[in-house]
C-alpha cells in the first residue's frame, strides 16, 4: 500500500468535508468523498442526513451536475463505500457503474453488513481499491460511529469547570459564572458538536439548567439525558421541556404512576437496571448506543462524573480552569473514594491547552490501564 | 523624553547582563551597563557581588581593558547610577570623571540615599542624563530590590504542585512524586534564583526536606527560612544542618533553652510576635527584607500557603499542575476559611503557561484589590 502527496492531499480534504457533515447525518456515519481526474477535483460530497445520499453519491451527483463524468476519476472517501442495501443502495455498485478509476479510502467500515465487503467488490469488479490512507485522522472524524458500532456505547466527552485550585463551587453551593462567557459560549459549541449532553439529577435540581444549545451555532439541538436513578428530579424542571430538545430519562424506578408526569411532558424513559437508587452506567450507554447516539457530551456534577471516570467510560475530557482561587473549603472536582496509593491514580494524556477568554481550556485523554 | 530603536537595543542587552546578575549581586541589584560609541559596544558591565565593583565601573575597567577610552561614550545602565559613598564610591563622579558623553538609565533608583541625585549629578556636570527607557522590564529585573528597598519586604514566589484536580497528596498523607522528574529540576532552578526558600513547620515535620538547589545550576545556595511559630520541628531535622546552606528559624518561642539546640547546629533565629501560636508573616517579611534578602522562594504546605495568600503577601505563584487526577477525597491546594461569595474569590493573572515534561507549568500574578 503507497499513497502519493496528492492523495494524502485529496483525502485531507475529504475528511474535512466529513468533519462538517458528521453531526447532521448521526447517527449515520458523516463520511467525506471527493473526486478527483488529472489533478482536478470534479466532484465532492458528504452524507449529510440520515436516509439521503451517501458522501459517494453526492460526489457522483455533484461531478453530473457540473456536466462531467467521473469515469476513470479517483474517488477519495473516509470510510469504506458500503456494500449493502440500507436505507440506501450500496455505494460500490454505483461506484462500479459510473466507472470509476480507482478507489481510496482512509479506513475500512467495521459495520458487521460491510466490514471489508465494500472494497472487496470494487476489486472483484477491477477496479483497484484500497484502504489505511490517514486511517488514524479518519478514527478521530468517525470516533463517535466507531464507538458505537464497534463497542455499542458512544464516544464521551467528559465537560467540567473549575478554579485554579480545583473548585466547581464553594461549600454553600454558589457556583454560578465560575468560568467566563468565551468559556460558556465554548461549552455549547461543544454540545452542538453532540448527539446528546448527559447530566444527572444533583445537577437538575441544584442548577435546573437546560443544556441546550444557545449561545452557538446549531444544526440540530443535542438530546438531553437525566441520570436519575431515584427518581428525584421534578417533572417540572426545565430540561424536560422537550419542546426545546428531546430528553430521555434514565432511571430505575418502573413505577408507571411515577413515570408519567414525564411521560406526559414527553420524556422517553429508559428503565434500567442499578444498585443503590444508582442507574448501572455501562446498561445506560449500551441504551443510548442503540438508541444511535454516536457522541455523548457529559456535564454533570462531582458524583456522576467520579462514577463515569472511574468506571473507566469517558473517552476524552475538556477542562475549563478560571483563573481563581477559593481555598480548600469549597466543593471539588471528582468524587470517588479515597486512594490509598498514588498507583491508583488516573492518568491523562494533554493533549490540548488554549486559551479561552480569560480562562484556560485543556483537553484530557484518560489513560486507562 | 525620546529614546531610538538602538538606545532600545542597547537597553536590552544591558537587561540581559543584569537578570544574568541578579543572584550573585544580591542584596546589591544586579545591574547592567553597557557603553556605546558610534554604534560599537566598547564596554560591558554588571554588578557581580556584594562591595565589588558597580555595573558602571565594570564597564568602564572593561572598556579600558581594551585599550579603547569611554570618553564620548553612551552609557546604558539599568538603575540609575549611584550618588552616594557606600561600599563603593559614586558611578556618577566615575562616569564624569570618565568624559562619558551620554548616560540612560531604564529606572530611577528609588533607594533613599540616590533617588534622583545620581542623574542630577550627571546633568550638573553637562552630561544629558534620562531614566525611563524599558522601565517596566527593569522593575521586573530587579524587583526583588525594588521590593525590598520600597516596601521593606522580599519578591515573594509561590510555588505549588498538585494534579489537575487540585490535589497535592492523599487523605493519608501520600504525596511523593506528584509532578515529574522535569517539574522537579525547574522547581530547583527557581530556587536556585531565590535568596531563600520558605516553609512551615508541617512540611518539615511530614516530608523533612532540605530545600537546597541540587538538579540545577546554583551560584549561591538560598538561605532555607523555617516558620515554626510553636517550636514544633526537631532540631535534627534535615533542613536546619547548616553546612547545606544558611538556615532562619522564625518563631514565636523566646525561652532559650528551647532555642538552644537549634542555635547550636548554626541556626539563626528570628523571634518573632505572633497570635495563636503563628508567626506574624508581615512581621516575618520585614525581618527578612532587612537581612538583605531580595527574592522569597515560598514551598510550604496548604496553611501557610493559604494563609500567605490571603494575606496578600504573595507577589506571583508558579503552580505545576501533574496530569492525573485522584478524586476529592485527597488533600487541597490552599487552605483558608469557606467563602460565602464569589466575590470574595482571589483572581489571578495567567501571564504564561508551558509543559515541563508532562506537567503544565503556570505563571499566576494574583490580583489583590
Amino acid at each position: 500500500m503507497s499513497f502519493s502527496a496528492d492523495d494524502h492531499r485529496y483525502m485531507q480534504q475529504a475528511l474535512r468535508l466529513a468533519a462538517a457533515a458528521t453531526r447532521r447525518a448521526a447517527p449515520n456515519p458523516g463520511v467525506g468523498c471527493v473526486l478527483v481526474r488529472d489533478g482536478v477535483v470534479i466532484g465532492e460530497g458528504a452524507t449529510l442526513q440520515v436516509g439521503g445520499d451517501h458522501a459517494e453519491i453526492q460526489a457522483i451527483k455533484d461531478c453530473h451536475a457540473r456536466g462531467l463524468s467521473p469515469a476513470g476519476a479517483t474517488a477519495y472517501v473516509t470510510l469504506e463505500p458500503c456494500s449493502h442495501h440500507g436505507r440506501t443502495p450500496p455505494c460500490a455498485e454505483r461506484l462500479i457503474a459510473e466507472n470509476i478509476g480507482r478507489v481510496v479510502a482512509a479506513m475500512v467500515d467495521p459495520y458487521h453488513e460491510v466490514a471489508g465487503r465494500g472494497i472487496a467488490m470494487l476489486q472483484a469488479a477491477g477496479i483497484p481499491a484500497e484502504a489505511g490512507l490517514l486511517e488514524a485522522e479518519a478514527r478521530r472524524v468517525h470516533r463517535g460511529f466507531l464507538s458505537r458500532v464497534t463497542r455499542q456505547r458512544p464516544w464521551v466527552t467528559l465537560k467540567a469547570a473549575a478554579t485554579l485550585d480545583g473548585k466547581t463551587a464553594l461549600l454553600n453551593g454558589v457556583s454560578k459564572w465560575i468560568t467566563s462567557a468565551d468559556a460558556r459560549r465554548d461549552v455549547h459549541a461543544l454540545r452542538a458538536a453532540n448527539c446528546a449532553v448527559l447530566t444527572g439529577s444533583g445537577t437538575v435540581l441544584a442548577d435546573d439548567p437546560q443544556l441546550t444549545v444557545r449561545d452557538a451555532p446549531c444544526l440540530r439541538q443535542p438530546a438531553r439525558v437525566v441520570v436519575d436513578g431515584g427518581l428525584a428530579t421534578s417533572p417540572q424542571a426545565r430540561i424536560y421541556d422537550t419542546t426545546q430538545a428531546a430528553t430521555w430519562l434514565a432511571t430505575c424506578v418502573s413505577d408507571e404512576a411515577r413515570l408519567a408526569p414525564f411521560r406526559a411532558r414527553g420524556v422517553q424513559l429508559l428503565v434500567l437496571p442499578g444498585s443503590n437508587g444508582h442507574v448501572d452506567l455501562p446498561a445506560l450507554f449500551a441504551a443510548l448506543a442503540g438508541a444511535g447516539i454516536n457522541e455523548l457530551m457529559v456535564e454533570a456534577g462531582a458524583g456522576l462524573n467520579g462514577a463515569l471516570l472511574q468506571a473507566g467510560l469517558v473517552d476524552e475530557a475538556v477542562l475549563y480552569l478560571a483563573p481563581y482561587l477559593v481555598g480548600d473549603a469549597a466543593r471539588g472536582l471528582f468524587a470517588w473514594p479515597a486512594l490509598q496509593s498514588l498507583d491508583d491514580k488516573l492518568p491523562l494524556d494533554i493533549v490540548d491547552v488554549r486559551q479561552v477568554g480569560c480562562d484556560l481550556r485543556l483537553s484530557l485523554l484518560p489513560r486507562y490501564r
